[in-house]
């Protein structure tokens, strides 16, 4: 036993893990340094031994899962869920806390239904998007998916977490509707209107009668979710992706000011993406083609490059899903807005039913995205920091002029932009590092916690992080001294009174765990 | 003393009262039958004594309500919070249980803000929509705002209870971001983004950082909301509001299924009525013009007035708020899209910006919709049937002749139709009676409480319900033993210890009160 559960004897980790092989079989629970390894955060920003499994366990039902919660609170063994563990820039398959076992349900991966009818999919955990997107294919269901970047993870794991995607039903976590939960002394619930027998409408109105719970099961750890209804968008009879350039870097608050009435007023009712010139290099080449000195690229150099492209500064991606006529006026819309920024450009890609879908801004799962994570060389890895800003321009330059000057001061690059949604942008940041960089790994890491402090007392919060950072970003959830934070413990030690449902997600700690409040990390 | 709470002494009643008066001022405390009256039913259908308040107490600030907490959990005072007391239909501002203490909140009527750019208004319980509406006109303020039929009603109690309106922004709970809560011990909460102090965007993201709670707090008793951001819409280009007619009872599933795809597809993005002739003939006259005989209005004379007046059996009626060459587009679709009906008829309204307001789909509060209820003579009152149907012709068939074959078999007319929004429907159904008639009143509570029975043996959920009815709805989502209800049951214990929110309110007891579970009423 390399790593063992807080407070949990050798003998009794044994005598839980034999029970566990009596429950899913011996094959299906994982504890050699080998098996473990796939649970490695593999972007790990710091030492990845810091969040490392004791075990790991696959189980294939609800029934499996009951059985491993009763073993689980009788050892107290604290149980890390994992959907596909690709959540890949927040810790992949790692736990918060060191010695967790992992409860992985890649294997739990049905495609229960998919209702072309009535737009929605019901999956369990282990439905990564690529298996969703082929399912929908082999079946010609006219229905489309949101997506995050790459095409692995989880459909449930992402929604769940509050992952992103770039159509209409681009917050995923909005789409949800309907959830079947194990709680941790095995109760199983069903939300909304699920919680009434022989409906059809489980997975079409998101609130039932009384209280609703979906939203406290998302970026918690109260229960286990083992089935999601999400909705799925009709295939639409045309679709246009715009690009949109700005010369330059001064033009972003403009930028914001433009797009967010057209945001608000759904003149574009998808996500929009404003990026900078380098996320767009990074996804073509490596940085060292360009630039092998210490710190960060100089902004000559990067205009420099820019201009021997034909690039500019800013890049705004907007995709439409519509009728033809519609994306006309659309289109017309959209142009005539921006092109108050002197030096813009406008370009768009239109599509029709009955074109080749390649041509389409139909949503495709791929793995493209992770060929930036090379940028730095070596083997890439990466961290997101992503707090959520009002889309003024104000606000926007005040969070960007932060990012710029600390990424530089670290020795990194300014990677990133606004990703826009109706009344909401998150600033996505990514920090692309070398891991084989010990020097560049620890200044990613040390950048990370500054930022995160910094831009706190500025007024802006993450939605999402990863785990080193989860202690720290709740505890800057300070109003009424943690009230939020509070309610989340009281919660938690009432559904949870053994502590054994992933201790220390989103800073949520049970009680006989909860001396390291404040950031001290177990 | 007429009524005391449940297993509280006049003694301390009167002890409890008298410290009420030392917070809120004696003024502000009220006990007599003639200062209670306002706090009865004035729609009941049944006696309206069965749910009477023992005395009502209005605060005005967090403070206040945190000092009446402190006393109410002394004394075991039960407390019954309403915002302006208008839920007609659903009790008014009456108690789930006899003999609560009304906590009225309608002199917390503060517009706290109304954000033009970023499109929100953040607003105190006492704010109605008349008041909200005319803050907005006074200040030139360009957003519009999602009604319900009458005006009077509190704009967040009405999303609290998760009523709607006929916008893009129907769903009124979904429009509600970031939320004050003060709980039963006193403790005050912000969700979302308001758990961080000085953010600019508490009312801007939903989510925040972890468990989301809004919802948990709607349709519910475990706290006092004291504050909520609501979105509201930015004014469109252009407006138009379609009429489109079908003439026959069998059109129904037809009509159903030609809407699903419109509205799941976003060519109409908001709100959707489909009613019936009587609904229409109803607020333009009383009953007694067309018929005084015993029963149902026969189907016979129906068509027969159907014919004389030169209207359809059903109606639908489509807003579009958008540019105006969308909304020509828009508006071609959904015509060609119910032509396929025999006999129907399609007519459009228009308005662009300029224009007089009076002839644009604004919502604009007022009382008309009370005009309905004289259809039956007498003082009128009304309750409503509002079960979730799926947007299938098949299911509106289903819920449709059910509550066709009851209403005429307990002495009414059919008065309702379907409510569609993106993925699910509700069928709105009102049963009108003369306050006067005590055997019309008796039947209508007969055939309410034999329909909301019936449906759920369909398969049939309320989305909402009338004070009567609260225990036999919660007790009706029933999977796994009422799952629901038990995790209602055991957060209400932890959240509340001593019971005194809004006991029974949703079904939801707390401990001490739990006898009564399955339908017994206190």
């Amino acid at each position: 036993m390399a790593v063992l559960p807080p407070n949990v004897s050798e003998r009794n980790f044994r005598k839980a893990l034999d029970a566990f092989a009596d429950i899913v079989g011996k094959e299906w629970v994982f504890t050699t340094e080998d098996e473990l390894k796939g649970y490695l955060d593999p972007f790990a920003p710091d030492d990845a031994e810091k969040h490392a499994a004791s075990a790991a366990i696959a189980a294939m039902s609800v029934e499996e899962i009951q059985k491993i919660l009763e073993v689980a609170r009788h050892y107290k063994i604290p149980l890390w869920t994992v959907a596909c563990g690709k959540n890949h820039g927040y810790g992949g398959a790692a736990p918060r806390m060191k010695g967790s076992v992992v409860l992985d349900l890649k294997r739990m991966n049905k495609v229960i239904e998919v209702n072309e009818t009535l737009g929605y999919a019901v999956v369990e955990p282990g439905v990564s998007f690529f298996q969703l997107y082929d399912y929908i294919e082999q079946h010609g269901i006219k229905l489309w998916m949101s997506l995050p970047a790459p095409g692995w993870g989880s459909v449930m794991g992402n929604a769940l977490d509050r992952g992103i995607g770039y159509t209409p039903y681009g917050e995923n976590t909005l789409h949800v509707c309907g959830m079947e939960i194990v709680l941790a002394d095995g109760e199983v619930i069903r939300t909304g209107m699920g919680a009434m027998n022989d409906t059809k409408t489980w997975h079409l109105y998101r609130y039932g009668f009384g209280p609703s719970w979906d939203q406290v099961f998302m970026q918690s750890n109260f229960g286990i979710v083992t089935k999601i209804g999400i909705w799925l968008m009709p295939e639409p009879e045309a679709t246009a992706t715009a690009s949109i350039t700005f010369p330059n870097e001064s033009d972003l608050p403009q930028i914001i000011d433009i797009a967010r009435p057209l945001r608000l007023g759904q003149t574009v009712n998808s996500t929009i993406v404003v990026a900078n010139a380098i996320r767009r290099l990074a996804s073509s080449g490596s940085r060292e083609e360009y630039f092998t000195g210490d710190g960060a690229m100089p902004d000559d150099l990067v205009n420099k490059i820019m201009k021997e492209k034909g690039w500019n500064f800013w890049e705004a991606t907007i995709s439409f899903f519509d009728d033809e006529d519609v994306i006309d006026a659309r289109l017309k819309a959209v142009e005539k807005a921006f092109k108050q920024i002197p030096g813009s450009t406008f370009e768009a890609k239109r599509w029709k039913r009955g074109e080749p879908i390649e041509n389409s801004a139909k949503p495709r799962p791929n793995l493209i995205a992770y060929q930036v994570i090379n940028w730095r060389g070596g083997r890439g890895g990466h961290i997101g920091f992503a707090p959520i800003v009002a889309p003024l321009g104000s606000e926007a330059t005040r969070v960007y002029s932060l990012m710029k000057k600390r990424v530089a001061q670290y020795g990194f690059d300014y990677f990133g932009g606004f990703t826009f949604f109706q009344r909401h942008t998150i600033h996505t940041s990514l920090l692309i590092f070398d891991q084989d960089d010990p020097k560049m790994k620890k200044n990613a890491f040390d950048l990370f916690d500054t930022v995160v402090r910094e831009a706190a007392t500025m007024g802006f919060g993450e939605y999402r992080t990863h785990v080193a950072w989860m202690d720290l970003i709740a505890s800057e959830y300070n109003f009424n001294d943690n009230a939020m934070l509070r309610l989340n413990e009281r919660f938690k030690d009432m559904i949870d009174p053994e502590g054994i449902l992933a201790p220390g997600k989103q800073g949520i700690w049970p009680r006989s765990l909860r001396k390291n409040h404040g950031g001290e990390k177990i």
